[in-house]
């Protein structure tokens, strides 16, 4: 594989083994997604049968790198904005329980080259509120709503 | 005043609010500040004594609409990165005991077009993490540290 799992303790390994912890669901909320290990890592999940569920910014999704392409050839459900605005968040939550948020876009730039966060919070207080949030954008970029004219 | 506080319980407004809940110290660590009203609530602290500290990304704090220069011309401490990747942070620190962070980059842009989130974090251990990152920064691009050759 040209992207293998990152092995040492960085940043991004100790995201990936996060992620991996999930049983049972992942949501994720991008505005951009081209790091190929963690594009590795949803689908990994997906293949083991966990319930991955993609939303992402319409505009950012088909920028080169994007990883928005081979996840859904994967099978994984994706689901995108319709409005020039940005779908901005950045964030993930795993089993409903671990929510994984900060500036952080998923992009190979990003985790090289940038001054970062990434806050993990399992307070069931946050993370109902991002949950919440991720079920009303899951539901308005529910493509049998979508308006063309 | 073109460009009065928000009065209407809007998320900006109660995103002014704690900021002007400062009674000594506003650390600020923003990619990009463009919105007026941010800006006019940092300079309000700044005349009533509140030490205001600001770091920011070279590649942005030139942008039409940035509010660095207005900020630096009333007197207000900035320092800024010297890298070709991104002072991607987007969190403020009230009195060294209030964190808010997110997704949100300070521009009007994003305030009244994107999707986006602003988590407000009281609990020390969060706090305490990203004040270091802030004494960290602050350190790093203070101009004397500057190394052009």
């Amino acid at each position: 594989c040209p992207c293998p799992l990152p092995s040492a303790d960085t940043a991004l390994s100790r995201l990936v083994r996060r992620l991996l912890s999930a049983r049972r669901s992942l949501d994720l909320c991008l505005f951009s997604f081209s790091c190929p290990q963690l594009a590795r890592a949803a689908q990994l999940l997906h293949r083991r049968g966990v319930r991955v569920r993609l939303v992402t910014d319409a505009q950012y999704m088909g920028l080169h790198g994007s990883q928005i392409g081979r996840l859904r050839h994967a099978g994984i459900q994706v689901r995108h904005d319709q409005h020039s605005g940005y779908m901005h968040h950045k964030f993930a939550i795993v089993d409903r329980r671990m929510l994984i948020t900060g500036s952080l876009n998923w992009t190979t730039q990003a985790i090289q080259s940038n001054r970062e966060n990434v806050l993990v919070v399992e307070d069931a207080e946050y993370v109902k509120a991002f949950q919440d949030e991720f079920e009303r954008i899951w539901e308005e970029y529910n493509p049998a709503n979508y308006s063309f004219f």
